[in-house]
């Protein structure tokens, strides 16, 4: 039997709008995550200060407590990034972990309908809430940093000068986000148009409607001026190509109706 | 003499971490905007709640004031998307606006040099903060609205079922935000290593070194089950080759050292 645990709805992660998008499974919300390049993180810079802040940071799923954990299962988030010395510090400072927000949204597709007010995009989105503290032990850095490496390019971290030296360990921070809360919400299909417009033939012969796929693309990749390794080694060739074969493909599959 | 307007720099929106790399020019803060296809937008949910929460939204930058302003001067933030109700209540009770914070993040490609701790990505990335409120003239929504539309899909807007109905009017809601600060950071170029390593022969006759162009792709148009316009129209299909061309042109020439 397959389990399928899923993050408890709270007033904060309930999906309302489209709420038949929604979904609060622990694989398909980590999986978002994972799969998306820059993850926007959200904190309260200081009481007196009106505006949230957003920082761009790479992140990953896992677990240090039980590396062997699958996607599915409970996982913390471990986030690296430019972390501004302020966000840091917060984290430091507060005794159960700065209460952070950590969005990851793909696009799948441009859907274009009659009208533009029904118009959408194809996409997946990921929310969790948690509190966010520095990893402290070496060993458990270790982990995070090799996670997020080979998140960016699979196995690039075994085929890089490791492991990190002394200063390199002391200059990295890595935040480790205890999860609280989290949603996913996925929109796929094409367009969806209401009768007073599909049924009108002065609208449906001059409106074309579909969807345009959308998908993050990787190109040959351009070796730099000081590298001495002659061909491109076989498993960023491959990730290369891999990527933009499941890319692709994502973004084409959500075009068929749910 | 061409101005160069800049966002003010205060305590929250100077760029610390690789300073050299922040900018507070309006044109490429609003550029980077308008080009991001989803805009994270952070906001409190409420006093009692710790966490903040962010939405993934489609916006824009324009002046219903000033219609013909540039992109390089003073503009609002329209914003539509999944517009929770949440999100609607607290802008419209709040007398000054909510204040809010916009991040759009464009990674332009994965840099790769000998060890995971000199590891980058080429990116554009933009923040601003402000106050939000709906926009309550139908005059005001309708800019807007053909704003974002012809921002997913330039020259969308003429070329569907418009002007939107009373029930299209009164059921869309838009936010404008009044920006009181705003940075950008930009990175491009190649991998920089530290002489420790590229000194060493057993390390760079073992790992490549580059750059992996990254970029937004469209693919081909897939017409729906409905669609009764046999050819693609032009305007669609020299818009997904003409953001084809843009799209990777700038993750190519973003690996040039700036």
């Amino acid at each position: 039997m397959v389990r399928h645990l899923e993050y408890p709805k709270k007033p904060q992660n309930t999906v309302k709008r489209y709420n038949n998008r929604g979904t609060y499974d622990l694989g398909i919300i980590h999986s978002i995550i994972n799969t998306t390049s820059v993850l926007h993180v959200s904190f309260a810079p200081s009481p007196d200060e009106p505006f949230p802040a957003i920082l761009p940071m790479i992140g990953v799923m896992g677990s240090f407590e039980y590396p062997s954990s699958s996607i599915e299962e409970p996982l913390d988030c471990y986030l690296h990034g430019y972390v501004s010395s302020r966000i840091m510090r917060l984290a430091r400072e507060s005794p159960n972990g700065l209460p952070i927000c950590v969005a990851a949204t793909k696009v799948d597709g441009l859907v274009l309908s009659l009208t533009p007010n029904s118009h959408s995009y194809n996409y997946r989105s990921a929310v969790l809430q948690g509190f966010a503290k520095p990893v402290e032990t070496d060993d458990e850095k270790l982990y995070a940093m090799q996670l997020i490496t080979n998140k960016v390019v699979d196995g690039r971290w075994e085929n890089t000068r490791v492991p990190p030296d002394n200063v390199e360990m002391t200059s990295t921070t890595i935040l480790r986000v205890k999860v609280e809360t989290g949603s996913g919400k996925i929109r796929q299909g094409g367009p969806h148009d209401e009768a007073k417009d599909e049924n009108r033939s002065d609208i449906t012969e001059r409106v074309w409607t579909g969807v345009v796929p959308v998908y993050e693309a990787f190109d040959t990749p351009i070796p730099s001026d000081t590298n001495k390794v002659k061909d491109l080694p076989s498993y960023l060739d491959s990730y290369v190509s891999e990527t933009n074969n499941h890319n692709r493909e994502s973004a084409l599959n959500a075009v068929k109706e749910p």
